[in-house]
């Protein structure tokens, strides 16, 4: 069983990104966005057949948590209300996909954030698709898209939104969207810093002792941190924090979205293994071949077949992990817990 | 022979940083600043010898490459005024140290950068630092202090400052400074995001074609870049940019600023070993003991020395590489090149 934490639609239909296009037109020109138009079944079938699903096959994966593309999340646009009908959207669609599939796609939805908001909107939105079948949601600690004027995560701010996420027990993977900044190229900067400056603030605060049951998930490899595993475990030092290990480990995750074997050793070297989650950020962020190997830089299941790890700890990575991390994981593909 | 390239003078005299308080304090009121003090030679050559000296000489490097506290640069505070003030008395004190232990540091500045502001006090700055004997300068991809309102490296905003670099042969490592933005701590968040940002700024650019000869080093073992090195080679192929090996890799250096072998082990097995230079950003970011190693986390001479590395390559990382990457390093320090 090969579970994938970490899929984007970022091969949706062409009328959903058109209406988007139309929705952030009609909130500049100060209009009514049009109506959302009528996508088929067997639209929505080809963009997954023919990407995703035929990806997932050719590389051996059985599940994908999936969500809406991560980059056209697009928080620093529009509104608070255009951030809502978008979010609404995408993630119906994510719920189709994952109807038109069983057993294949796990739903995760995006929420209405939208900076200098509230979270009200984002808790409503998880209510409703939770009740629908969703098994988390993506977190957005950027909504401002580069500009970062969002309090720390640890900030009393976010607390709400935890509050309703360990209600319902569904984790969250901290994924900022794209960059409304020239300093930042989104896919090669701006996502990698949002990795590392999440992993910092939580280590900087105390916020699994007010949740000790929530679960973030940090994607593409955690950023800088594994790397830097001992900056991390000396500045929690020097900041008077308890170790790492006690003091974030029981509560966040990485996923395996690094594109190279030594990235990989690495990350399975410092990183318990409890705490790795199989991910390929597919179809994503680099979707060309490697040279160096003639295979897919983001095949990471190649990575993680050859890693120096036992049968046990691979299981983990690939699949015991993300069925622990996300509780609602079983019941959404139709496996037994 | 070892050469430190990456030491900062965070023990200068309470003194020198007190007047900066006071000169800080004064802009704030809008009155002019405070006579800078005296600083005898007695009291610099304590703050060294009880500590870089100390450590130097505890540790086995021979040279260090020593340039101003980096998280004090502060560009973001007061204005180019102060900027210009404050980098003239910080240099001062570097061009001091190097004197009062001459063969032992060699001198690098930090620039009076301020945001929003032109680069020309900045070149006018490294010209008398050159002229006194300085090999090379830090500059700032941020001098807003973590609200990065400044263009790309690549941007036409920063040639001049390239092309009186190249002119003088001096490198430049590439360091920002505190945060002021609450989302970033500043070693732990802003160093590592910024090292990772102006690396992704540099591949979607084409900076060498214009500078061939411009060297710039990225600290902090090159941020997050070389445990994604297959995303930037993915990312520089998708973007239709060079292979980063021929666009990027005659002009960009790495430091060894990672702080545990797992992470040294990475750099020297991805990175090419003529692009990494020793250092340990020492004393600097994390000064605690590691108890998995019962060792000073930044002692990365140990983890260079246990890399699995030729006699050769370790060489070039300790010294032939930064001799060649700062040519006045040699004269500096009285050593033939």
């Amino acid at each position: 069983m090969i579970i994938d934490c970490h899929g984007h639609y970022t091969t949706a239909p062409a009328a959903h990104s058109d209406w988007r296009a139309a929705q952030l037109a009609a909130f500049a020109a100060g209009e009514p966005a049009p109506e959302y138009p009528e996508i088929s079944d067997d639209e929505i079938r080809e963009t997954i057949e023919k990407n995703q699903l035929r990806l997932i096959r050719e590389r051996g994966a059985d599940v994908t948590i999936f969500s809406p593309r991560a980059s056209v999340m697009g928080h620093h646009q529009g509104d608070l209300s255009t951030s809502i009908a978008w979010s609404e959207a995408c993630n119906n669609l994510i719920a189709r996909v994952a109807d038109l599939f069983p057993g294949v796609f796990a739903p995760v939805c995006q929420l209405p954030q939208s900076p200098g908001e509230g979270l009200e909107a984002s808790i409503a939105e998880l209510d409703r698709c939770v009740a629908m079948g969703f098994i988390g949601c993506n977190v957005n600690p950027d909504p401002s898209g580069g500009h970062w004027t969002s309090p720390p995560l640890t900030d009393r701010y976010w607390y709400p939104l935890w509050e309703r996420m360990v209600e319902h027990d569904v984790p969250g993977m901290v994924h900022v969207s794209a960059s409304a900044n020239p300093a930042f190229h989104a896919t090669g900067a701006h996502y990698m810093n949002a990795d590392t400056t999440a992993f910092m603030q939580l280590l900087q605060g105390d916020l699994f002792r007010d949740f000790p049951t929530l679960r973030l998930v940090i994607p593409h490899g955690g950023g800088a941190v594994p790397y830097h595993w001992g900056r991390y475990r000396g500045l929690a030092d020097m900041l008077g924090q308890p170790p790492v290990s006690s003091h974030l480990m029981n509560n966040v995750f990485f996923d395996t979205c690094v594109y190279h074997q030594p990235g990989i050793d690495l990350l399975t070297t410092v990183i318990p293994t409890e705490n790795i989650l199989f991910g390929s950020e597919m179809v994503g962020a680099v979707r060309g071949i490697d040279p160096e190997t003639g295979q897919y830089f983001d095949d990471t299941k190649r990575y993680v077949d050859a890693a120096a790890i036992s049968d046990e700890q691979r299981e983990a990575i690939f699949a015991g992990n993300a069925m622990r991390v996300y509780p609602r994981l079983a019941a959404a593909v139709g496996l037994s817990a």
